[in-house]
């Protein structure tokens, strides 16, 4: 067997912890993956960053993660969105093989930066879009390419959340546009967009131009430590348009305002043969509509022969959120070893970071925008 | 008791059908509505009238409009949308109570000329937005008002049929610019914006801009009588972002080519307390989510005092499309006995109707549009 | 045109006004059904009954049902349960129609007088079992008989209603072992046994044999003028095993207890090769899975070429409870103008009766019970 | 720290994957639960073992359990249920604590056997219903402890598979009534009767008698090796009738051939104040329906206060099937270590056994059967 794969995390909270979980559960569960070493795991806060090394099985910590970077075989950059560009782009000219999670950068030129270390580099660059990796979206994808749904006409897509409909709920920085690049928009409407270009864009084109709305709906909240008012900077809630290349529509929108919603993410296509819709927090089930049906068929996507589900457990036995992140990194993992091309890479989350920059940007224009490219 | 209204309907087909058994149901179940006589049914192709006439009720037929419209006491005007202005207005200056489909005119000159009419007029002028008499969509639109959701964020709306998405279709008037007005936007959009003026517009004040996008994903269909092709002028689909007087968002819209979808009109409505949710193909469900819910409660519309509900069945006992139009016709017909003001009149039609042209114009445009009025 | 039927109901409550609708609204909708007059109107309380008989639209009235049955063309008997034998079998001997609601008597040998006095007479005898008449359930029948399910299983149903959860409801009629026969058992799941008949019977044969469990959740129940206690005589609650003739199994259920069930019907059946579900608060859907599909396809059943709905509305445009009654009226009728044999019959209500007896007789003798016949 | 438990898996297939991988995240999610040694895998099929040691984690393999039970700490009885009787008291006698699979025993004498080494043992016995274990089901169980259902009027649950509908799907040891017990009724009916136990049985009781149904659809079955037809001699679907102590009532059902259902447990509870129904394909949600509710509300039981949800993913981020297990190995390991109580322990098992067993009478004697105990 091969050495394995050192590995070192910059980040170590909500992303830390679900991707530490997914290659903890390689080797049960993807015993064809490469094995991984959790060696290092970057961060600034001494004593959180020691617990977390324990806890997340890694075998040793660092505080800077210039030391890191070159120093193992696979970055995983998961710290907060301000922080993608200069470590990313760092360990890819140091031939560091990098794992960034989306969006890609806080803002266009950060990412052009990254893209353009990437093609520069032999190492493998991915952005972390998990929701690629749900079954029923794969299951989703193979539909589309096959035909099943005809020509695509719409694509409609909306991602709701509402942990900020409280007026009094802290400031982060994902409230602020300088640390976060934007809102719902760039949080959640990357997702979006990148499953819009997933699932349909091999039919469609990509998005040529769109139309945007951005809307903030409460403009100061509480500093988490002092409890005065700092200013909100980014979106609550975003709305858009889109043509796509074939003149197919779309439709997306975001919110953190959405009371009731945690994590509802929904996506629905339209074609001359068929339909289908996804909600993520019915991840396992597909609802599909093929030509000759009369109604939505409710697919529960965990037949053995269904998109991963043969690694894991027998039908009906449903998967979770943080299965997506196995999935991936056994596909990010299986690239890094064989020198194969990663998908969705720099240039994947390139083409999401450019529809997202022209919604902001006919938000402020009032007109619609050619996406560039 | 005393003497019946007489009623003309220019129009006796789908609409026809709609309005005159609503009329028919009214002794038996609102028995204090005013009573009614079918008098005249207006039409041109003869044979088919006559059937009408038998089959709807009514004593005698006429093929003129300008015989009848001050010839009964209330003119249902239910033909084609180009068909909606001069006999509407001849029948308001005549003093003759007016009931007329949705959306109001072709075009917005024709439009004001009703509203100009209605005000002139001391008839009675009503647009026929039977949604509005949904039992769940007024009893929605009490949550909203009582204050139930808090600040209203978000308005969301879409209306999904399918009739048009086989290509070879037949060509209708409904696919002509001239004669329809607009496609999608017109016939099934008037309908999600009439809703979200009728559910939030007390709390967000009314839509004061959008951004529009319209599509034509069929350019040409089979004249029905020759099969050669004919020219779409009309969208087939349509999308729109606003903002309303609050600040509150909207999103809006319709195709007729979404695979699968028969008539699904659905809203949404986010708010800082609570959401709700509904769907017309179940129209008797309402999805609440009030302030302290975790999730939305599936309530039945159709307990003995919920809107409407104690006319018809007991608890449990669901009621159809058609009875919109039966509460929609008890409501008119009470004010043009009383002389009440009655809503939706042609000013709240009119108000759609300058949302619907500012869409259009900003999908010629490309520029977000400001709503006159 | 033949002279119209007069028709006679006993009864103007509940049922009344549910077939005295349907009979209305048969010249709009079915015009091909023979014409009916409503003649006269039977019941004891004269002023309710003259309110009554304005308002469903009768000629006349009657104290006396042994005044009218021989009187009319057609009797509909819908009154309390206790009232089911003697005016039917007079109407029958007398050569009249009859149309009687279900269950057919509160005991077997009133039941079994009424079959032979339905076989002694030219005239056609019905059981209203309306729900045969929703089109989802015909769409449903015409799947297992087609044999779309492949061998039939299972038959499952329960009808949940929650009218009576409160101890303090007061007593009715329906609360007596005398006057109603039985409680959730005759009420609820004579519809339910009847379904199953309908659906699969003519592929599992008969229901050969029955375990039974009443439960009487709340003794006694206050008199609604005294507020004296009454006690409650018959059963809130049961449930029912049953072994078709096929070897196919079935588990029957109703309760009037089921908190937040209005009125809930539902129904599922499971095949070889495929299987189906139905709920009655959502009657114009039927959920489907047949061979090679992964999961349920819901099915809107509103389509042109489904059961009854080219007499109504365009696709999507959705249907109540009572249009069930109007095809059973337009069905009904049909049989008695042509002389040919009507379903469901009094023999068909005869089979379910000798099932619901079993069920009550197993529950005393706490043994499964042959269902004689 | 204390030396980590050693642990030792009769099994390795499904029950044993389900297990280790349990064990396998308890460092990561669960930090506080006591440190296990996964030491021993005990097989006879040399090549597979050694594979499944390898994946699963073990440190070594033996061939017969008889060389382990006493060289644990912890004993895991995963093998197939034949098995579950002689291994499990030979560990309670040598002090070894057991979590054994469901069901206890195939007989009655063998899980008396267990219940008595369990008496007798000072080691924690605990059998391994984990569907007591999703977090919706127990804050289900709190919501009725916490009288928000009031008194328990009805228990409703159904069990829904189809892998044996296929006539042609191999035998094993599962279609075997000296190997397996029973079939769907011990499978899948004990998950459905702990359920009720563990839910609704400290408001209502035990059940106190039954009346139990039981079918085999298809007798033979071909040896998966020779092809050769072998009898089946286990149900292929059961059904039941219950009682509790309370009066209140229970109905239960499961079948191997309900088409299109691949593990769909179904339970509802119907109580004075309020109802709550569960369903395992879609395990994060509860519908709830509270005092003063009109429907039920669907709560995604994924917020941070949701019984060991703090241990996984923010609000939203669903979990999955095999998550039952690791709260389930958390808490058993956290009373093998403390010393307390667990449950469900052997004789809450035997409970389950002992309404199994009256069912399986009742279906050959055809009366009720009380519930021994």
């Amino acid at each position: 067997m091969d050495d394995p794969l050192s590995v070192g995390f910059l980040g170590y909270r909500f992303m830390g912890k679900a991707h530490a979980n997914a290659l903890a559960r390689l080797p049960m569960f993807f015993p064809d993956a490469p094995s991984v070493e959790r060696d290092v795991l970057v961060g600034t806060d001494e004593d959180a960053l020691a617990e977390a090394k324990e806890r997340l099985g890694f075998a040793r910590t660092a505080t800077d993660w210039r030391d890191v970077v070159d120093d193992v075989d696979v970055f995983y950059n998961l710290g907060p969105n301000f922080l993608h560009v200069e470590p990313s782009v760092a360990a890819l000219e140091a031939g560091t093989h990098v794992l960034c999670e989306k969006p890609l950068a806080p803002t266009t030129e950060g990412a052009e930066r990254m893209v353009q270390a990437a093609r520069d580099s032999d190492a493998t660059a991915g952005c972390a879009f998990n929701y690629r990796f749900v079954p029923a979206l794969q299951y989703a994808k193979n539909l589309v390419e096959a035909g099943e749904l005809g020509e695509i006409h719409q694509f409609r897509g909306w991602y709701l959340q509402d942990w900020l409909v409280d007026p009094d709920a802290p400031w982060s920085w994902r409230n602020d546009a300088e640390l976060a690049g934007s809102g719902a928009l760039g949080d959640l409407g990357a997702h979006t967009v990148d499953l819009a270009n997933f699932l349909v864009g091999e039919r469609t084109g990509p998005i040529e131009r769109v139309s945007g709305h951005l809307r903030t709906f409460v403009d100061e909240r509480p500093d988490p430590e002092t409890g005065e008012p700092k200013p909100v900077t980014v979106d609550d809630a975003y709305s858009a348009q889109a043509e796509f290349a074939s003149g197919a529509m779309g439709t997306f929108e975001a919110s953190r305002f959405a009371t009731g919603h945690r994590n509802d993410h929904h996506v629905a296509v339209h074609g001359s043969k068929g339909s289908l819709r996804f909600s993520l927090e019915r991840l396992n089930e597909l609802e599909v509509l093929r030509e000759g049906d009369r109604g939505y068929e409710t697919v529960l996507v965990t037949d053995a022969d269904d998109p991963y589900v043969d690694h894991w457990w027998p039908p009906g036995h449903v998967v979770g959120w943080e299965h997506t992140f196995v999935h991936e990194n056994a596909e990010f993992l299986r690239s890094v070893a064989s020198g194969t091309q990663y998908e969705p890479d720099f240039e994947d989350a390139m083409a999401v970071q450019r529809v997202l920059d022209a919604i902001a940007e006919s938000d402020e224009t009032g007109a619609w925008v050619s996406v560039d490219g």
